[in-house]
């Protein structure tokens, strides 16, 4: 079938309007006309081929809210009307250890990202800025009643790569955690880390965030261009989560966990980093990644967010801005996602 | 009391005999003729202020073994005669969190080490190349009967080096472990994580040690110079625990461990590590670090050792041949540990 969206011709340049072929919906599949989607710092990433392997033309996008509007012979789980999301991916093995476990992100044979990836009919996968996208239903979230299509969208990558290493790592009552970066992602964080009962605190790089972060959530707000920050929160966090990809000290972080603290990574960093065996050593302390979540957790996420009337905090924005918003985005300039209003495309 | 021992005199000087006092036992304190003690590599390094901050002239020595010779009116965990052991502490501040939850290892108001240390008094503390020592019976450990004395000494620090994270990180039937490095605590975590039950595999620069590595328990052993064993080996541990202080890509052993699986570094490099999130965040793997052990959990230790006839393999050596031995072991040309037969110094 033929659908109308935005994509990169090649590596970075810019986004322009592009009609291209989906398959029709099989027995398990979902047709979803698409409502929202988010901007994620990856689809920038994408376009512009800096991980290497991008395949164009490319439509990226990868926060998919919108509507059940045909379902295959065979689908049990969704029908026509339903508000469904998609995220990071819309396929995996099905079989491995990590399948296995809902743990489809670190499918061992690769998940199949939903754009610039391969489907495994070979086809080329296309995302979200795009008006109609087919998915299998094991692969599509219920989006809550409770939580608006717009602002949903952003949870189905941002929400995850927080909720799931919080969960993980148990924060919870009595646990103290430390968000690193106040942006797309960290603000997630900050909403979730809070519903969940923890002392949370953000480690911003400059306080002008910090009217912004209490209000969502945080209990302190410290700025890490201070050197006082990292005297007076030594040994203080159980959990560190890392949104920012930028390169920093991660030595100076470690040290602000207490006994057998982690510090989770869910940014990465175009460069190595160098890691000290003390701070590990000295207090039974851990350095982990952590990458977005599976099917089944990403489903409970989206429950939770809707008993807590958790959503992203978003600039809605037609199409045809959406080169201004990556440019703006690069720029830290804006609080705090992107969704693109997909009706602005007809 | 007067105290018979081996000292360095200044940074990098060879040990030499030396003569110095120790407090009489208090009502809490235990007296030990001392009869064994292992050479550890720390010894180097603090003989050779590679850490800085170390203390002259210094008594090394922490892997002790002896009898029980007097004990404080206030003792009641041990008699005159008992088997005992000394670690690498000889006290605590056992008020923080850590003392509280018997990981004095990690003591927040800092452990007093067993020599190089300051004690409460305000004494500088020294170690086991002595003929006594005076230490509160609650920081005395308890040798099985089973265990000779002279190769249950390096089970003080080697053993529970490797212990700890063995069971922190629960090694056990059905769990994948790689050692890195078949030295003095290496091959301790060779012996007790087969004795738990798990699948064990040395990591080694060459394959000279193989032999002897299955029979202390490998089930597997690779060389590390061939890069086909990175390849082959790819997804499959799900706790490798790095005893080598060289520096060595971690990277490369981060991709060996499986979903969920953690790195434990024991040794501590002197040069900050280049660590990229890739490895980390595509499998939620763990790069962590752990320290020793606490009392509790070295009693532990030394009974499952007892019960399973592990001890240390060792060279017993006269004190006169101390600074032999230094250069031998930076020349890994011991198998597996020193240990000085204490009796040599009369």
């Amino acid at each position: 079938m033929k659908v109308q969206g935005y994509a990169a011709q090649q590596a970075k340049s810019p986004l322009g309007p592009f009609s291209f072929e989906r398959r029709e919906p099989g027995d398990h599949d979902i047709l979803i006309d698409i409502e929202y989607c988010g901007i994620c710092h990856t689809d920038i990433h994408q376009v512009g081929d800096e991980w290497g392997g991008s395949i164009f033309p490319m439509v990226p996008g990868h926060e998919i809210t919108g509507i059940v509007s045909k379902t295959g012979l065979k689908v049990t789980r969704y029908k026509t009307g339903d508000r469904v999301g998609v995220g990071c991916f819309v396929d995996s093995c099905r079989k491995c250890d990590a399948c296995n476990k809902n743990l489809e992100q670190y499918c061992t044979n690769g998940m199949v990202t939903t754009y610039n990836g391969t489907g495994k009919d070979g086809s080329i996968t296309q995302g979200g800025y795009s008006n109609k996208i087919v998915v299998d239903e094991n692969y599509v979230l219920r989006i809550p009643e409770s939580i608006p299509l717009d602002s949903a969208a952003p949870l189905l990558c941002a929400g995850i790569t927080l909720y799931s290493p919080l969960m993980h790592w148990k924060a919870g009552p009595g646990k103290k955690v430390a968000i690193i970066g106040l942006g797309g992602i960290g603000h997630m964080g900050v909403k979730i880390a809070h519903a969940l009962g923890a002392e949370v605190t953000v480690l911003s790089h400059s306080l002008k965030k910090q009217e912004d972060g209490k209000k969502l959530g945080a209990d302190y707000f410290y700025t890490t261009s201070d050197p006082a920050t990292f005297e007076k929160l030594k040994g203080h966090f159980d959990l560190i989560i890392n949104t920012v990809s930028a390169d920093i000290d991660w030595n100076q972080y470690l040290e602000l966990l207490s006994l057998d603290g982690s510090m989770v990574v869910v940014g990465i960093p175009e460069k190595q980093t160098s890691v000290g065996a003390f701070p590990l050593v000295a207090g039974r302390r851990s350095l982990a990644g952590s990458l977005i979540g599976g099917i089944k957790e990403t489903q409970e996420m989206l429950d939770f967010c809707g008993k807590n009337n958790i959503a992203s905090e978003i600039e809605l924005i037609p199409i045809q801005k959406v080169n201004e918003a990556y440019k703006r985005i690069l720029a830290s300039d804006v609080r705090y996602r992107f969704v693109i209003d997909i009706k602005s495309l007809v």
